[in-house]
């Protein structure tokens, strides 16, 4: 049985380097008996006009947005709705290209045209920021372009200025939307970014449960503007989520954001000594490193968050090696492995204990790989290429399609994306022309040990019937 | 907080006659401990391949169906993905006029052009069953339509004839859609109906939580035939769906499917002899009168589920007034109230003393109405009936709009669809004509105490622009 299954790994010894961010730290009696229905007094999360809407109130006035939805389909339907709502079916939309694969679900569901801003790659080969002046470089070429949506902070966490993407989309007179599925911590100390809510986004979407201590599938959708219309919002919020919300999941929003309110400043300051200790105790590292904002130029990323811990292999091993070594010899399970480099999810509720654990592994990992030969990782810069579009998403998505295998489909349209997973951020969209280096960066993905989502067990792909 | 309300109404002697099936007598331990993210040996939603793709096999097994998906965004996500699988974008779809709003976001979502099958009204003005002969009448004269769906059990609890209505549909060659969101409970034990998935039905969605014991937003689609393609479910499930699911609440279902698979047989036996006992002891109430089998014809409904309670008020009181007597008085939480019936819903987890408490509370009811006068409430007939369609549904959703007054819509076009909640039937959908019946329709349904979702406080209602 699932459930026991669950419980037991509670008891053994892994350290949890992953997403919820309540590190399983947290009690909540028999949720059971706190999972109910709408019934008098409990008022009802699509039209909220009690304690929901009062719940809901306390989250906007802590992020300081307009109005707060809380979310019980994850970041995936606020960036769903935030989408539907901001762009008119068949309009165009300007998107970050490493944006989720929820902004390109969007996409389709809604026939969009998308332009790409692509990230630039860092030294490290990782995807940085996005710039204002990218932006404002497109916007000025496409009038027709109704709304901007960036990622920030990324998977990685690197964060671009909101503030000045801000400015330049307003300019435009249209809305920006941020996935901020990784930033729910930002805005409360000091020593993390400010958040997009207050840096002028019209609608930031945010994962409650990947930063901060909230039960996993909950989100929040802030509107912070009148540039979208409120009830688009909830409309469309009202289609992509369920219309028996779960109680248990909506109590566990609310409890975080009771205790961020409440206690906010102590969690946030003891998480940020946790923090420095550990960079500090992991500077002397010789082969394996830990990104730090010393690694990025101001040009490359406007800013990170130290909360996700990211690795480098050096190339002395895979990151989907280095990972399994944490996982197996040192009971530490991180959150992602890409080609170079290994990610460690951190949140308030981290202890100290964890930090040191992870820090004396990386220390004898250290040594060991001292003596090992170079291997060639692939890098985020290998993998995130921009090919070629032929169809808009929606048009190939809904082609007629046949599969191929991938080895035979050079040439050919994709019709399905293909990502990796984590992060879910499309390698190729629908539409788009596969040719033999992305053949080739796809296999060596997988001989690297990533998951790759999108191709069959028997390496086959759907491609648009020609 | 909102946990803490959620937990003081678990101690209070309040009866839960409503949704989910668990009725707070299930226990789990700490759910953060079992709250995890897709990390190794705990599979992946969105690609099984481990423990959830055998315990969907299990799901499978059980109804007999080919593919079984767990959902964690509810019913609603298996709606939009099983109507999103079987149309082609712009397609036609023929829909039982009762579906849930969910149906009409599928609709609208992918423009579809929807034909509707009304239920015909019984003699006690509830919404009988859809017969394979008002099916084959439609579908004889339109060859464009791709796929049918129908609701059943309603949230009444009324059953259509499943087997004919999909021999009926296979001889045109398209798939049949059942929306059983309220039959998760069927074909286990002979007092109930036969399950959709072992009928004929090609994509049958059922809640898991409405009438089984698991957690609220939990749901299960089944893929039963070849009519359908899998992939496509698959893709639009991954669409429709976080990214992120939740493990309490997919244990949650897995606990349920489990505790069937072992002990069904004995809980459903109990359940039977409750009802039994139940349905005897109210069979002598002069004023009040609770609906049983013999109450409709076999053209009225193919079949019932004894599992709803459904107590007409007699004209005395309205159902709302009913509704809030039962819980003031008694502390009976009902689920839903009509103009002029109650409905109680139970599952295999109620206990006798529940069934006792409410036959007691029904019986010095009935006596105290006999002195009272009749009222005219409001019946089902009265309220749903067949506005003219103007525009496609899409279209009015999304054309330009403007908001006026309910009183001066007459003669204008709905841009937003106006239902009572519960259960979520539409009165009018987008792109259909308001005239002034249907006005006085709904300022009685809000004189009569029912929440009506579509209007503003203010009263307004969103028109399309002339």
């Amino acid at each position: 049985m699932l459930e026991k299954r669950l419980y037991q790994h509670a008891q053994s010894d892994i350290y949890p380097f992953h997403m919820p961010g309540h590190k399983r730290r947290l009690t909540m009696a028999n949720p059971f008996e706190a999972d109910i229905t709408e019934i008098e007094g409990f008022d009802n999360l699509h039209h909220a006009a009690g304690i929901l809407k009062e719940a809901q109130e306390q989250a906007a006035r802590l992020y300081g947005s307009q109005y707060a939805y809380y979310l019980v389909n994850g970041s995936t339907c606020g960036i769903l709705a935030a989408v539907s709502a901001a762009v008119s079916r068949g309009g165009k939309i300007l998107v970050a290209r490493n944006s989720h694969r929820a902004v390109y679900n969007a996409i389709c569901l809604r026939q969009l045209k998308p332009e790409y801003v692509y990230p630039q790659f860092t030294n490290s080969g990782l995807q940085g920021q996005v710039t204002a002046s990218q932006i404002e470089k497109i916007l000025e070429q496409d009038e027709e372009i109704e709304a901007v949506l960036v990622t920030s902070p990324t998977y990685d966490g690197v964060v671009s200025d909101i503030k000045k993407i801000a400015d330049t989309v307003h300019s435009h007179k249209i809305p920006l939307i941020v996935d901020e599925a990784h930033g729910a911590h930002f805005g409360f100390y000091p020593s993390f970014p400010e958040n997009a809510t207050k840096l002028g986004a019209d609608l930031v979407i945010m994962s409650t449960h990947k930063t901060l201590p909230a039960f996993t599938q909950t989100a929040l959708l802030h509107l912070c503007s009148e540039r979208v219309d409120r009830t688009e919002i909830e409309r469309y919020l009202s289609i992509y989520e369920t219309s028996s919300p779960s109680y248990i999941l909506m109590a566990g929003i609310n409890r975080c954001m009771c205790m961020i309110e409440k206690d906010g400043e102590f969690y946030f300051k003891e998480y940020d000594k946790n923090l420095k200790a550990f960079y500090r105790s992991v500077s002397d590292l010789k082969n394996l490193h830990v990104i730090t904002r010393e690694d990025f130029t101001k040009k490359e990323a406007w800013d990170i968050d130290t909360g996700k811990i990211l690795t480098g292999t050096g190339g002395y091993v895979t990151g989907a090696a280095l990972k399994e070594m944490l996982l197996c010899r040192y009971r530490l399970q991180t959150e992602m492995a890409c080609g170079n480099y290994v990610t460690a999810m951190t949140s308030i509720l981290d202890e100290p204990s964890g930090f040191e654990r992870l820090s004396h592994a990386l220390h004898e990992l250290d040594e060991e790989l001292a003596d090992k030969e170079k291997i060639p990782v692939i890098t985020p810069e290998e993998i995130y290429r921009s090919p070629r579009k032929v169809l808009e998403p929606s048009e190939a998505g809904e082609a007629a399609r046949e599969e191929v295998l991938l080895t035979e489909a050079c040439g050919n349209i994709a019709a399905d994306e293909i990502h990796l997973y984590p992060p879910g951020i499309p390698v190729i969209v629908p539409g788009e022309q596969l040719d033999a280096q992305l053949v080739e960066t796809i296999e060596r993905c997988l001989a690297q040990g990533l998951e790759v989502e999108g191709l069959s067990e028997q390496m086959r792909i759907n491609i648009v019937k020609m």
